[in-house]
C-alpha cells in the first residue's frame, strides 16, 4: 500500500500501517518532515483550541482522545527511535492582554467549564507568579493544567527511523500528479508520479496536507476539499538558557512556546494566500508586537529562522479522515491547526480503516463526505443532512 | 605589499595601490566581501549624515568629497568590471514622525543650511507628493537631493573582479593574527597569520575594519581605537516589484533604502555588544515598527534575510586612515557608518600615502594617532591639543 505524504500524518500513519503487518511505500514530495509538520509549534492543547459551535466540539473530541494518547505514544516513539522527543507536560496560559480579551477570557472560560474542562481563572497576579516574565500590564489569564507541548522537528526525526526500522520504504522527492482510479472510478489502482512513473497500488492513503488539492484524478466525493492556509513563526533563542518562560503562553494573534533548552516558537499568522510561503514584514512584525507587549524579556532572544508552513484547513476546519467512496482509497489530512496534536489518533484511524477496525463514531466526524452532503442539502432543501449522511 | 581585510575599503584600497603599479597582497579572514560590507545599506549621504560639533564637521568634508568622487568611481568600476554597481541618484528624505522629531528636524535643517548645504525643507503634503507610499501622519521631512545610494553587494562583486584583473593576489580564509614590527618598533616587517605562516611584507595597510583590534602587536599609537558596533538589517523584497518608495527614506531609529529592483534594505540598530552577529527580537521589532508607522505598505514586503553587520566604531566615530608613527604601516579603518559612502576617498588616500602624494590636511583630521594625543591633552592639561598634534 502507499502513503502519500512524509510529514506527521504520513509517517506516523505509515509506522502504525506497517507495524500491522501490511507492506508500506512512503511517497514525499520533498524529504520526510520538510514541510508544514517542520515549522508547527507542537502545542498538544485541545483545551485551549476549543471552538464554539458543532464543529467545535467534534474537534475537541478528537483533540482530547489525541492529546490522552500522546504521553504512550511518545514513550513508544522514544523507546524505539533512541530519539528524544520534547514532551514538555507544563500546562498552558491563555492570556488577556486588555480588556476586551478579559471579556472574552470569561466568555471561554464559561463555555470550558460548561464543557467540563480542566481549565482555572487566574488573576493577573497569580499568572505573574507563575510567569514573572509576563507583563505588568496582563489583565487576566486561563490557565490549562493539561494543555502540553511537543517539539515536531524531533517527533518528525523520531518517526523516520521508526518508519525505516519498520520496513517502510521512504522514497523522497517524488511527488504524486495523479491517483489513477479504475475504469468506473469506483476503486484505486495507483498513482502516478509527476515524472510519469506509475506507482501501482490497491490501497493508497492520502496525507498530503495542502499539496492534495494539487493531486489530480480524485473522486469527486473528496476533491479540493484541502486549501492551504499560510502561517508564519519565528524560532528563538535565549543566549542566557532556559527559565524565561516555562508554559506554552496564547494570546489574541499569536502564541509563544518554550522548548526546554531556551529555545521558544513565536507563532503564527493566519492567512489565506494559497501556496505563498515568504515570511512578510507584516507578519513578523505583528507577531512580534503582541509577543513584546506581553513579554518584554523576548527582546533579548536570538531571531534564529523564519519559517512559514501552510496548514492544510477544510471548510469547517476539522480534520478529513477516512475512505471517500472509492475503494482503497483512504483521507487522512486537512488538520488545519491540529495536525501533531492528532497525530496519534489519525494514525490509529488509518490503520483501523485498513485493518477493517476503525471506531465508526469518531469517522463519522471526519468523513471526507461531509461537504459534498452539506452542499447537497443545501442546494436540495428537501433533503435533510441524515438522509445524505 | 600586503593589505589586510577583503571589505569595501580593502578591495578599493587594493585596486587603486595594484593601478598604481605596487604588488599587492590581499589577506581576507572570512572570503572577501564577506563581513560588514555586505551588510551596509549603500547610502551615500554626507548631507543627511552630518552631525553637530567639529568632528561632525570633519566627517562632512570627507563625505562630501567622497560623495563627488562616487559617480566617476561607480562608472570607472563598471566600465572595469561589467558589473552594474547600483548608484541610484534618487535624493533622501528624512522624515520625522512627530512633534518631537519635527522640532529636531528643524534644528537639523538650519545648521545644515548654515554649513551651506543642499537641504530643503518639506511639509508633510509636499513629502507626500514624492513618496505617496508616506503614512499621513507624518509631520515633516527635509529633502537633501545630492544624497544617493549604490549597492554594496554589487559593488563589492566588482571590486572583486577589478582586483583580480589587475593584479591583486586575494588570499581568503588567512586571519592575520599579528603585526610583526623590527627589534625597535620602528617599522613593519610583515604580519602572521593564525596558522603561524609568516608573510613578509615591507608595507602593510590595515582594513580590517572592527577586527583590526584582534590583531596583535600593533604599535601603541593607534591600537585598540577601533571597536565593533552592532547594526541589524533586513533585506524586503517587493512581489509587487518597484515603486512603493523611489528615494531613500531617513527616520529616527533606521532608513529604508530603496533598489531598483524592488528590494529594499531596512536598517540598522546601533549597538555596543561587542562581535555579537545574532539578529534579535528587539532590534527586528524596533526596525519593523518604525518603518510600519512610516510606510505602511511595507507590510506586504517579504522577509528575504536578517543580517548583522560590525561597524568599526573609533572614540570620535571618524575614520583612522593614513600612517600612524611605524614605518610601512598605514590605517584604513574605523569608517563606522559611512564606508560605502567614504571608500572611493580613502583609496585614493591610501594609495597617495604609499606613494608619498597624499592630502595632508585631509590625512591630519583621520589620522589614527588622534585619541593618544587627546589623551596625553586630557592627561596633562598644561600639553595643548595643538603642540602635540
Amino acid at each position: 500500500m502507499l502513503i502519500v505524504g512524509g510529514g506527521i500524518i504520513g509517517m506516523a500513519a505509515a509506522w502504525r500501517v506497517a507495524q500491522a503487518g501490511l507492506s508500506v511505500t512512503m511517497l514525499e514530495r520533498d524529504t520526510p518532515g520538510a514541510g508544514t509538520s517542520r515549522v508547527a509549534a507542537g502545542m498538544l492543547a485541545p483545551v485551549a483550541e476549543v471552538e464554539f459551535g458543532e464543529a467545535g466540539r467534534r474537534a475537541l473530541e478528537l483533540g482530547l482522545r489525541s492529546a490522552a494518547m500522546w504521553p504512550a505514544f511518545a514513550r513508544e516513539l522514544e523507546t524505539a527511535s533512541g530519539v528524544s522527543v520534547g514532551l514538555l507536560r507544563t500546562g498552558t496560559l491563555v492570556v488577556a492582554r486588555d480588556d476586551d480579551d478579559a471579556r472574552e477570557l470569561d466568555r471561554q472560560h464559561e463555555f470550558r467549564r460548561s464543557l467540563g474542562l480542566a481549565v482555572a481563572r487566574l488573576r493577573a497576579s497569580q499568572a505573574r507568579a507563575l510567569e514573572p516574565a509576563l507583563a505588568p500590564t496582563l489583565r487576566l489569564a486561563l490557565h490549562a493544567p493539561e494543555d502540553h507541548s511537543v517539539d515536531p522537528r524531533l517527533v518528525l526525526a523520531a518517526l523516520e527511523r521508526v518508519c525505516v526500522a519498520a520496513g517502510v520504504q521512504v522514497r523522497a522527492h517524488a511527488p504524486v500528479a495523479r491517483v489513477q482510479l479504475d475504469a468506473g472510478a469506483s476503486s484505486v489502482e495507483g498513482v502516478v508520479l509527476a515524472d510519469g512513473e506509475r506507482v501501482p497500488a490497491r490501497r493508497v492513503v492520502l496525507a498530503a496536507g495542502p499539496w492534495s488539492e494539487l493531486i489530480e484524478g480524485m473522486p469527486r466525493s473528496a476533491g479540493a476539499s484541502v486549501r492551504p492556509v499560510k502561517g508564519q513563526i519565528l524560532r528563538l533563542r535565549d543566549p542566557a538558557g532556559p527559565g524565561l518562560l516555562t508554559r506554552v503562553l496564547r494570546f489574541r494573534g499569536g502564541y509563544l512556546v518554550p522548548r526546554e533548552d531556551g529555545a521558544y516558537v513565536l507563532g503564527a499568522t493566519v492567512e489565506e494566500r494559497g501556496f505563498d510561503l515568504a515570511p512578510t514584514a507584516g507578519g513578523v512584525y505583528e507577531l512580534l508586537r503582541y509577543a513584546h507587549e506581553l513579554v518584554p524579556g523576548i527582546s533579548e532572544l536570538h531571531v534564529e529562522e523564519l519559517a512559514v508552513g501552510l496548514r492544510p484547513g477544510t471548510p469547517d476546519n476539522a480534520p478529513v479522515i477516512g475512505p471517500a467512496g472509492v475503494d482503497g482509497l483512504v483521507w487522512a489530512t486537512g488538520h488545519y491547526r491540529n495536525g501533531i496534536l492528532l497525530a496519534p489518533l489519525t494514525a490509529q484511524l488509518v490503520a483501523g480503516v485498513l485493518g477493517g477496525d476503525a471506531e465508526d463514531r469518531l469517522l463519522a466526524a471526519c468523513s471526507p463526505t461531509r461537504f459534498q452532503a452539506a452542499a447537497a442539502a443545501a442546494a436540495d432543501p428537501a433533503a435533510g443532512e441524515p438522509a445524505v449522511a
